[in-house]
């Protein structure tokens, strides 16, 4: 069972979870079969945490996990807190795949996608 | 002459500000007849400010600026302080088309994309 789980920073505005617990539903619809599950953890002041969400995500039967960072930038938070927060579990389920995936602004296709919206947005 | 400025939360680390001036240049480059020039300014933490982007693209002639927020949700930022600062400038100069574009966040690519990052990472 291949589980997907997007990791967002976590804020102190509930709007802002929201938004990201409303994209994960989003992606839980859309995933057909690429996913069997698609959860999300926040790496601070929200839950569940990073290692709340991997126990989640193994509780529900998951036997492989890819975790998506949903940042921006590579800062300490992408390159250090979310792998090490990862370890925990990695450590604890050494027969489960969890792997990191690239974090959201190393995609290739993020200059094309700013141009689109800026461009949308009536200009 | 139209202007694109790119505004990003600004970092401590030189890295992650450097990343966004990266992809400035980046956005510059490819930009072809869409925009005549392309710059970035930081909420906070970095330079220049929003006001001080804004000047600059004035300075180098724009007749027309897109603000494009590099931010994922829509927090206080988004709807306050990006919006407070951009506002400064077109009360200075309300003969100058300046106008706030969606935040990256909210484009209708981001699942999709998410999809692909996840997919191509290894898993």
């Amino acid at each position: 069972m291949k589980n997907l789980l997007l990791i967002a920073h976590g804020s102190r505005r509930d709007a802002s979870n929201d938004e990201v617990r409303a994209l994960t539903q989003l992606l839980a619809q859309c995933a057909e079969d690429r996913y069997d599950r698609v959860d999300c953890g926040f790496l601070e002041l929200a839950e569940p945490s990073i290692p709340d969400g991997i126990q989640q995500c193994i509780d529900a039967g998951a036997t492989e996990i890819v975790i998506l960072p949903y940042f921006l930038s590579a800062g300490r938070h992408v390159a250090e807190d979310i792998p090490n927060a990862v370890k925990i579990k990695q450590d604890e389920y050494p027969h489960i795949s969890i792997h990191i995936a690239n974090y959201l602004g190393q995609a290739e296709e993020i200059p094309d996608l700013l141009f689109r919206i800026a461009k949308s947005s009536g200009s």
